[in-house]
């Protein structure tokens, strides 16, 4: 093992190779709960392409494997150590290194954090929509190896329709930059959507060309409803999407999440209130207010029993606080092993209760938020601290929620990736002939197998 | 060659297999004009995705390729026949397997024209926006493997933007699903987004799955501005874009088109138009007509000289019949070879510049229509029938503007794919790695390279 640090210390600009236990432990895993991980061989903070083709080139000289790594906050280990591994952290290639105004594009490296974009591009008038929950600590590497999703994904999409271009390093340490910058292109293989979502297996994306959106014209509206019952919310939701009205938020907090969440704050909640539905319309203007108040009415309709209409931005923040403050709230109670389940829209109001059976069934705790407006449920699965029975029944309802998922049409993550945690999910999604696509994609890019071992996709162990 | 076609007679419906010369030559060939095209052993038209795999599995056993075909509207040569290899039509696989109104999506067999589909789906409300200029004529299959891209995608997206999910018969016969019905979703790699634009040379689309929009909740608005010189309207295409405003649509036809439409259909054209520049918002009410006033706005400023304002729908088609009438008017004048580079926004105007040079420099006529909103530009070569040192002119200014196209940063191909057309300037555009990277995937998913043979890349010749 030595001989790897030793190249890498001797390649590498000082300070880039840790091989302290304190940084190994720390770099070897993510937010996964649960996720195996094993402890790497040293930890590469690369600080330029070069670093990484550098950090490449050796390990594959070494035939050892290379985990890449942004922030790590991924929620399913597809930023988990093997051990004796390289970790390849990203998190110092911070540099925005173009904006284009004019054509409406910027291009930065893998570890700049998603907020710190927005907030530049921002200051050019210009915007980037994908935000998922950990955009204050999450880098764009990170976002792009997982496709990360987010709150306004339901009217603005994920981060995959905001990729042009990437630039890659490949197994064998070349460079290659896919893509375009330009608005339009089909220049071969969509390459970059390749890439996207692929979770460092068949390249380490390095830098990002992302397309924005004007930042104005836009006005956002929040409507808040409490609801009686899971169901009602349910109802909600439909009545909203059946209107043909595409919010540009659509969040739904159970019980759980609502008491946890009023405990911790010290907020009075409505009597009876069972589930929170918040949404969001940014149309500007006339249009923005009848959407605001059709939305509001679905709400009513459905059975809400306390709707409120905000247009004032402080206003319209401190009513999805809720949102925001749900998993730190349930993170208070014990580690959460968060689910992505995503089904069709008209199954959420059933897989809501399936998922409430199989916490009364396993005795387990889970908590629910949902991006409903995308059928993308989150159950935060909640076992006390140093309780290995009730991880063990955790364990179970997990597999429970990912099988009831698959049994009412939907895909075992919506945004998160498959990483460890879903690879036994996707065996029983993906069929033996797309399970075979991958393995002969990923065979083709790298040959060795030195990228992200064993994460993205699971082996067709059938013919293995 | 008698064995394939006896095989594929013995195993496929009466009526399948054709080997009158009639036939063939006709799906010899897209609509591509000088491209290369050899005569088929047979066409094939498929009506079930079984035949599509008995197809595939007879060309295999006897290492013959196969060239899939929808329509036969595309612009680069992508369907065009090798000499002696099968044609396997989809064009009658025409049905719309499921519309589902709750979950926004449809499912229809390749062969459904783009048209019939938003038909069909307009019925229950609902939209699919892609829109390229042959939607009535062309197939969703085609559409899907070109990854078309069309009028409105300067707002609303690409092909690629709406297909969640594809069956796709593979090289070796086997049917692969890909993709999901949910809103997101990220179980493995996007294989979907790989087929898409491949152009039939990693496997065959037999299926799609597409997303679609509410059809309701949008109000078009035409402005149309004629100016007095292309710079002009370049200004004017600027001025929309740096104001922060996304039209539905941004048309630019120049002075070369608009005298061929004006005289086809005995129109008066104001005097002095040399371009036209036709725009679209649907935002509904006052916000469509606060951006219509401002686009009019920007129009007149940049020095537009008639600029009319629309809603009546009847009204809207009128002013957009230019538009529509371009590509009819100028195959008037004789075989029309299609260009469709794709630069910056901001080159719009130089890039319109240097067609002009490359126009008077090879004495050719060329006519120009544009998605000037994506800096899309189609400029058409025209060259009389018959006249092979004037055929031979037009090429030298294709080649010399695919040449300019790069200079100025941008791509060879917006939307009509590679095919055949584009792989020279493929090969100047995409690097030794990224086309390795293409042939890696070729070689991964078609080892034997029966699908569609020399389309979509070109080899990497400095190392084969």
């Amino acid at each position: 093992m030595n001989d790897v640090v030793e190249d890498l210390t001797a390649t590498l600009p000082p300070g880039a190779v840790s091989t302290d236990a304190e940084t190994r432990e720390r770099c070897s895993r993510d937010d996964a709960e649960w996720a195996d991980y094993g402890l790497p061989a040293a930890v590469v903070f690369a600080t330029s392409v070069d670093d990484v083709v550098q950090t490449v080139r050796i390990a594959a000289e070494h035939d050892i494997p290379v985990v890449p790594r942004g922030a790590g906050t991924g929620l399913s280990g597809g930023a988990n150590a093997v051990s004796g591994c390289l970790v390849l952290s990203l998190e110092r290639m911070t540099e925005v290194i173009e904006v284009n105004v004019a054509e409406r594009y910027a291009v930065v490296q893998a570890g700049v954090l998603n907020d710190d974009l927005r907030r530049h591009v921002a200051e050019v008038g210009l915007w980037y929509p994908p935000d998922p929950a950990s955009m204050s600590i999450s880098t764009i590497g990170g976002n792009v190896a997982t496709n990360a999703g987010g709150i306004c994904c339901v009217k603005y999409g994920v981060t995959r329709d905001y990729v042009l271009g990437l630039t890659v390093v490949l197994a064998d340490g070349r460079v290659a930059e896919v893509g375009r910058t330009t608005a339009k292109g089909v220049t071969g293989y969509d390459l970059a959507a390749l890439f996207v979502g692929s979770e460092g297996t068949l390249g380490i994306v390095v830098e990002a060309t992302v397309k924005l959106l004007p930042l104005g014209g836009r006005e956002e509206r929040a409507i808040v409803g409490y609801f009686r019952s899971l169901t009602d919310a349910g109802r909600a939701v439909a009545a909203v999407s059946s209107a043909g009205i595409v919010p540009s938020a659509l969040e739904l907090i159970d019980r759980t999440c609502l008491h946890a969440v009023a405990e911790w704050q010290g907020w009075d909640l409505p009597e009876g209130a069972s589930a929170l539905l918040l949404a969001k319309v940014d149309e500007p203007g006339d249009r923005g207010e009848e959407l605001a108040g059709r939305i509001a009415d679905a709400f009513l309709a459905a059975g809400g029993a306390q709707v409120e209409h905000a247009v004032d931005p402080e206003e319209v923040a401190r009513l999805f606080a809720a949102r925001r403050l749900a998993y730190p709230a349930l993170e208070r109670l014990g580690p959460v092993l968060t689910e992505d389940v995503c089904v069709p829209h008209s199954a959420v109001p059933e897989m809501l209760a399936r998922i409430e059976r199989a916490a009364a069934d396993e005795d387990v705790v889970i908590a629910n938020i949902a991006h409903a407006g995308d059928g993308n449920l989150h159950p935060l699965i909640i076992a006390p601290e140093g309780d290995d029975e009730a991880k063990r029944r955790a364990k179970r309802a997990f597999d429970r929620i990912v099988a009831d998922c698959r049994a009412l049409g939907g895909t075992v993550t919506g945004e998160h990736g498959v990483g460890l945690l879903k690879l036994p999910g996707a065996a029983a999604e993906l069929s033996p002939v797309v399970l075979d696509l991958h393995a002969s994609i990923k065979q083709a890019l790298d040959p060795r197998g030195i990228l992200n071992p064993g994460k993205a996709f699971p082996e067709r162990s059938a013919t293995r």
